[in-house]
């Protein structure tokens, strides 16, 4: 039984901005979705955002951590140094009950550390991976890995897309996902040796393979789930973000040089704004460890008050759905899981 | 000594739509910049794709090359096999003395192999690499390797380094350029392993070296110079592609959704048509093959006339003004070229 009223976890120090913008953005999430927060970090910090803001009807309770974690600690020490950082805590609080998701802004990979500690990985899982939920011209494409595995073997990969399987057929309630993996070129035998091999591993499996998905093929929903390296897979998140800001900068120079484009501009702005959000990632608000056993959503640094909001709308409905679970479920179902793990791999051969 | 008339040698074979695209846009190239012309490909083919073109004061020369090479043969199978083929005569033709570049939408490893066979690579240099000039908020970046070398070390990281460096100050006439490694993070210790060796090379080099590049940072100017193996590279051209031609789609449809959106639509046409041009991949046409000795430029499969004509346009550029000599004057005077090399390596740490 899931609860009927979530309790959401939120990382209060996380991201470029902290409380300030975290805080309103977890107030609006809860207000628009009936949720409890359990806000962590510098209790007087918190209590100051709090104060500018309504907050009547909400059930906020407040869990102090003195400490916060740096955008380029390593997850290593902060595990080992950090233990009252706000990230640690967090985590742990979910252990102890007292919620059940956590949000955070901070280091993804301090995030993904301590939440492994401290909830463990779903069985079978050798490595959680962090899954962006990208807009397309077709709806929804997940992107997995986008950093938490910076280096990794073909057996991972393969698990990412088993993990990205199960979650788009339970939670994006995708009938048969489509799976394809983020290479160069078309055929087979493209691509570096990593992938080269990834793609008969995912021939034996028992996935709906859909092949080498090109860049280009990105946004036309040819792959309901891209898997790729967490290298590849963060490089090419930031070059989108990047290059779709950087678009409209050069629009916006363009229109502003008549007054014509800028009328224009007027009368479209309609257009424009549904444009935008159709593309916004704040829209999707962040990115969730999948294989971790609980629910743990990752959000850009960046990230503004509403990409917050998103992301704790998102805890609150993989809480709801029991999300966690439905994971668990598809996992165990699946025999792939254990076949593509390190132990199991050298036996493949023989299938 | 640079001829005054340059003769292109063009794959008129090459790309996803062959002589009916690649003659047109050569011709162009011809008119627009006093070029001669040598078409390689099927004879009959390329004079039915003449027939229709206006080329009266153009010198054009045909050679005949009964062979075609697919865009997914192996680079190493079209040197043994199809020494007849359009891209293997064209780098033939320029040995020879007959033409003095060669222009190709072919398939690119083809294209390299034909070109480091036939005209071999510039002394101290390991691996050629495949340069994309691409448009960025503050002028052209250039992004090595796009797709030559998908396995790479960290030395070759560094000599595609040194390669565009010496491109950027003498073709493209940068000062000083900034050397930049397409990576995750901002910190030196982020990135996977090569990355992370390669900047530590890259410190020890004599280059203007201004660290990790994430992808946000493609194209606001922190570097004019952005290295990675040609895998990343790869993607990374074909996502912004696809990032491009996806957003035109989605703003499109929204804009058709309201008659006020279409006329404000309507007026702002003259910014949007200057806002694609500058974002226009056709604009730059093709991505020089940095190390070859001699010119080689590789276009995208998927090129039209204009890409073609760009790309001779190109060809004949860095014909005139001498671009090869540049590039083994400029790698011959920096020592780097061969410290940086396989053989000379492990003798580094004494530096």
């Amino acid at each position: 039984m899931q609860p009927a009223k979530p309790r959401i976890v939120v990382d209060a120090m996380g991201g470029d901005f902290g409380p300030e913008v975290v805080v309103p953005g977890a107030l609006s999430a809860a207000r628009k979705d009936n949720l409890n927060l359990l806000l962590v970090g510098n209790e007087q910090e918190i209590e100051k955002a709090l104060a500018s803001q309504k907050h009547k009807n909400i059930d906020i309770e407040i869990a102090h951590a003195p400490e916060v974690v740096g955008m380029s600690e390593k997850p290593s020490d902060v595990l080992r140094k950090k233990k009252n950082s706000s990230i640690q805590v967090a985590f742990s609080l979910v252990r102890e009950g007292k919620g059940q998701g956590v949000v955070s802004a901070g280091n993804s990979g301090a995030s993904l550390a301590c939440g492994m500690f401290t909830l463990g990985r779903i069985k079978g899982v050798e490595r959680p991976a962090l899954a962006s939920i990208l807009p397309s011209e077709k709806g929804p494409v997940i992107l997995i890995d986008v950093g938490a595995n910076v280096e990794c073997k073909s057996y991972h990969l393969v698990q990412f897309g088993l993990m990205a399987d199960v979650f788009a057929r339970s939670v994006l309630h995708v009938q048969k996902p489509k799976i394809g993996i983020l290479t160069i070129g078309e055929e087979d035998d493209k691509g570096n040796n990593l992938v080269r091999e990834t793609v008969k591993l995912f021939k034996m499996s028992s996935l709906n393979f859909v092949g080498n998905i090109e860049g280009r093929d990105f946004f036309t929903g040819k792959a309901d789930v891209i898997v790729c390296d967490g290298f590849v897979g963060n490089v090419s998140l930031k070059l989108m973000e990047g290059l779709a800001i950087s678009l409209f900068k050069i629009l916006k120079e363009e229109v502003n040089k008549s007054w014509l484009a800028r009328l224009g501009f007027l009368l479209g702005i309609g257009a424009l704004k549904r444009f935008s959000r159709r593309i916004d990632y704040a829209e999707y608000g962040g990115a969730p460890l999948l294989g971790l056993n609980g629910i743990g959503i990752v959000c850009h640094g960046s990230s503004n008050s509403k990409a917050i909001g998103n992301a704790v709308l998102m805890a609150g409905e993989f809480i709801r759905n029991g999300a966690n679970q439905l994971l668990i479920d598809g996992l165990g179902a699946n025999k792939d899981i254990s076949i593509f793990g390190k132990k199991a791999l050298p036996g493949l051969a023989s299938r």
